[in-house]
């Protein structure tokens, strides 16, 4: 693991997200680019001292030297954005599988750069983008697969959050500090933070891409530096139409995404904070409330549920399941397996372009006098 | 009352909640502009034959001529869109109070002329947007109005219907067909029919104006002659910002009309599926439930509750506060009364032109390249 | 109208009813013991002074010598449970047809003793179990009649209200006063008051009876005189059990009566707080939310719909709903017509009879150190 | 871990709960009677082939002779309840804290000698009633402990399955086989299997203790040996009355567990199924909604959650959190330190005791024509 130290959020989510099902150990760690804090926290994580490394340079380096048996199978890449790409690339030119946290790079061009690194090493590459991994986004994904909604015609996807409300930089929020810092975070705020979340759950289901969008984007609390606030609306590439938006200052939100997309014959409605549900609306019948964990769920879906319907999973499962289908797959390939269509069922490469042309898009919209900017990769 | 024949939706629904209170008792009508068909209508209501009128000219004509205390005191405009403007001009031009359908009017224009009208005659008017008429809707203007959220901020309003979902106006439904008849409708289908509702509310519960918008109107099913489907992003008065989208082919939606506002201390949510509840979000304490009918509501949302808590009211309730504040004030001006504040808390003819104006700014915007258009009336 | 003055909360609720369809007026009254209150009120509900009543004996003996057009067709009476059996037995026998708040009488025996009296007189009678006039109520009753859910095993009814959690009969709230008193209200409180509207609610949808009750009762606010909490164990006459409880004390609920049914292939679940949804819950496939208004739904259910789907309608609907079809049937009755089906779905004597025998057998049961009581009538 | 091999359910539950936190490491197992399924089970588990027995005996033997910092710390036990007390047991007297499912034992006589046991090693007990786990749930004791409701009045607590509504035990479905047959059950099956976990949430979230019993126990599939269904009325020993229920003949059910506690100035209500919110009403305000993951909450709830507001947990992070805090308990033991309080937080020996006389008094209940039984341990 690169980040994630002791006052890290999300490198402890990574952590429990991998631990959950058993597949996977932590072996090794540059948890802090401050070698002493990055030791106190793999003594935390009851790491062997050897295996805890001042830096994921020297972690690299001194992995490599190991046997294969015993190096460490893949890297998370847990560390604010601006960290995200050296240690990927290096990671990656060194012969490690990467897991990356989102938004995958600062830039779409070190994104693109990621794509050729991966491409040349042949390595396996996972990107975090969450929300894809609970069963019920992928129970939609494969609804709307089938034509079970017929063409699809509207999406809209919001993630409200609330606290950015206050300029809660001037506090020492660790969080709310850096994704705040153009340096840190790049050229965007919520939308990379939270927006690119949503816009991956609109592509991942819809099966769809998008391809024009006319953004509003605002910094609301003032002195900020980075926006907070946005609306997108969309086109996708089979012409259907949609609006994202994404929000840090809904006061009173917790972290509320939710998508609805409507076909010619019905629509599915999704709420994160209801995870386990997925409503699957119809023109001429009663509604249908799906919930995870049944038999009648499709076989997508039935591998990301743990255990029997009316036992709620969550957040932590559905990262979970982005670890252990990478697991299974780097397993296969390790011992020259083939694996499984759903076992590569994580988010990859490909996504972390899309996920930047995003942020860059929406961003040079926001700026623009025009409505429509065509979505350029 | 004007229209609201044997076959139409909404004349009916006018009936139910006017009758409600007991203040209100239906003396005459103009049904139809088939005689017969009126005339039938009018026994099926129990009516004196002597008082159900070949055309609405007719009505306002002989009724003008009964007695002050045996004419009705103020009638009910319930026609399609492209009969709003005539009946309601000469309605307050005979003499008489008018309760007239939205949209106002079929152009911006004459809705001008109308209030000019109103203004002259000094006759009371109400535009049904019932929606306003609901009593939780009602507590949130309440909250908004005393600063309990804070400066206001962001403002989603959303209207999902399905009805439209396939080429209904191929069929003989009565309400798919003139609502898609760019004659009988105006310049706007789904934007007209119930886009203006949407905007009503947001300027409603905020108490903000809408000062410029950014819309994306959409003609989704083939064939069809009005849009159905559109999404606007918006900017108020005050800084805030927002978006409403209103829609008629969100296949499986019934009527959803919601509303999200967020200030800087809490945010707000009320859908209309479930109307008896309002959210009230808070940036650092659990949120809270307020329900219609209970003690510790303002005096405004309790002035239109009818029972006890936990007794639900619904549309045709919201509809009736329309109806009763109206009667209220128009029995208090007769008797030479003044009417309290809560009585007239009913939509009138600045919403009228401010709806049209939605109405023909969306639907030029949705035709401009540029990305902001001012929001003119 | 007998009773239903100034100060009464019920009384309006029936007049609010009764308006909604246009089909009911209301022509004279007698709305107190007190003449000049029942003056008083008669005139706030715009009434002509000759047809307001000093006392509900002058108002049958009066209205009895008006020609048939012109008198009442029936009467609504609205008041304390202990003036029930002798206004209702009176205008029976002076003809005229009646509507009766519930529990029916004081005792079991007057209930009898009514019946008989209904019977001899040939009389209409309606009582008002209001949430059996729920649309979705009777979707309910019409799956469980279609066996949709195979024969049905177990039945929970539950109906929590908070507001006598305080002795609030202490204070000057006429509700609380009377309903606690056993000289108005009879021997039981809670059960009367509300218990025995879940108990016809869950006879009315299952089809089913009690054979057999098993009654915890109890006085839970200190001083009060009459119980105000009970739950009661239940054996039904196919062999399936159930659970009924009533509570008066639950602090912070409204009035949520909801039901779940099961069966041996799926189950219902209702509650009155979202009362236009009826959840549908199978073994195999996903839950079905059945909503008011929909084409889907049975005739029966239909026939009490009165606005389109996604139109929030509520209890005073449901109130309508017992008026409408009972002034359906007694138009019929008054024509010499056939009245529909669906016309006579009103609750009548049989229930009061029952409800009066659950009030007695649950008290008795609650008393007895046996487990098992037969629910004897 | 003793039992929990590669078809059974709770086993992989256990082990998921374990791993979470990166706190517990799988050392040794005897995962199956069948020594061959053990040994398979434990490769599957990547476990060295020398930490898999053939069994538990074995195991406990061989472990005991491992230096202690190598041999495991505590056991867990997760076999069908027959195999519940010799195990334990045993693993008691060979000085190895336990982790043991639910219900404790078969009988209410070996769970107090279980407790003897206990009592004489010293050893550390860990009983996994997994719903007081939710961090919600200890916000409900929390609140209660602080007062905030008054006196606790009316304990509601449902547990409805639908999964045994067909005779399963006839097809090979592993659960099904011995959750209904007494030899591996003990005297009660949905009793011991669910209604164990009410009664165990409603005690623990009152602080309350039942003293009287009035059950009704059913067999609703024919042929099944055990109860499936049963509801008891409870009384408290402060004075509150309540109900219990808990069926698995529910047909649509999954596995919904709630609770609603009453008080004189307010009520909780939870249910599993939205574990993440706590639902607190009042008397004479609007209600709450406590949400899991908040700043707001008490010390003891938020120990108990991983992640920020919004980012939902669920049943797997409930049973994480027994074996959290066990782990941290044994910690502290095994290095001398003194467990925090909320370390301390875990269902025990005492639990079980109760858990067993539950059992035992609602099935002598539920045989008796005697309303009451006192609740005898």
């Amino acid at each position: 693991m690169v980040g994630g130290g002791k006052d890290a959020f999300i490198g402890a989510v990574h952590r429990m997200a991998a631990y959950l099902d058993g597949q996977i150990e932590l072996v090794c760690g540059a948890f802090s680019s401050d070698a002493k804090k990055s030791k106190e926290s793999g003594e935390g994580l009851y790491l062997p001292a050897n295996r805890v490394y001042g830096s994921y340079a020297e972690m690299f380096e001194k992995e490599n030297l190991l046997p294969p048996g015993q190096r460490m199978d893949f890297v998370s890449i847990v560390t604010p954005n601006h960290l995200h790409f050296e240690p990927a690339k290096m990671a990656l030119e060194k012969g490690f599988n990467v897991v990356l946290d989102k938004p995958m790079t600062l830039t779409l061009a070190e994104a693109k750069e990621l794509k050729t690194i991966v491409d040349k090493t042949g390595k396996l590459f996972c990107l975090t983008h969450t929300y894809t991994g609970y069963p019920m986004i992928k129970e939609a994904k494969e609804l709307v697969r089938q034509n079970k909604l017929g063409a699809i015609r509207k999406i809209y996807v919001s993630y409200p959050q609330g606290w950015l409300s206050t300029f809660l930089e001037a506090s020492n929020n660790k969080q709310a500090v850096w994704r705040t810092d153009p340096n840190k975070s790049g050229i965007a705020g919520s939308m990379g933070d939270i927006g690119v979340h949503a816009f991956n759950l609109a592509e991942y289901v819809s099966g769809l891409s998008v391809t024009e969008v006319c953004a509003h984007i605002n910094i609301v609390v003032p002195n900020r530096k980075l926006d907070d606030d946005g609306t997108v609306l969309l086109k996708f590439n089979n012409g259907a139409t949609g609006m994202l938006y994404a929000t840090q200052i809904a006061a009173g939100e917790e972290n509320n995404i939710c998508i609805n997309i409507y076909g010619e014959k019905g629509g599915l409605e999704w709420k994160q904070q209801d995870n386990n549900t997925l409503l699957v609306k119809w023109l001429d019948k009663p509604a249908e409330i799906y919930r995870a964990g049944n038999d009648y769920l499709s076989p997508l879906a039935k591998f990301n549920c743990r255990v029997p319907p009316g036992h709620p999973e969550g957040y932590l499962e559905a990262f979970a399941n982005l670890y252990r289908n990478f697991a299974l797959t780097v397993r296969a390939k390790n011992s020259g397996a083939t694996a499984l269509e759903e076992w590569k069922d994580f988010p990859g490469i490909e996504d972390g372009i899309r996920g930047m042309a995003f942020i860059e898009n929406v961003i040079a919209s926001g700026k623009d006098n025009n409505k429509w900017k065509t979505f350029d990769v």
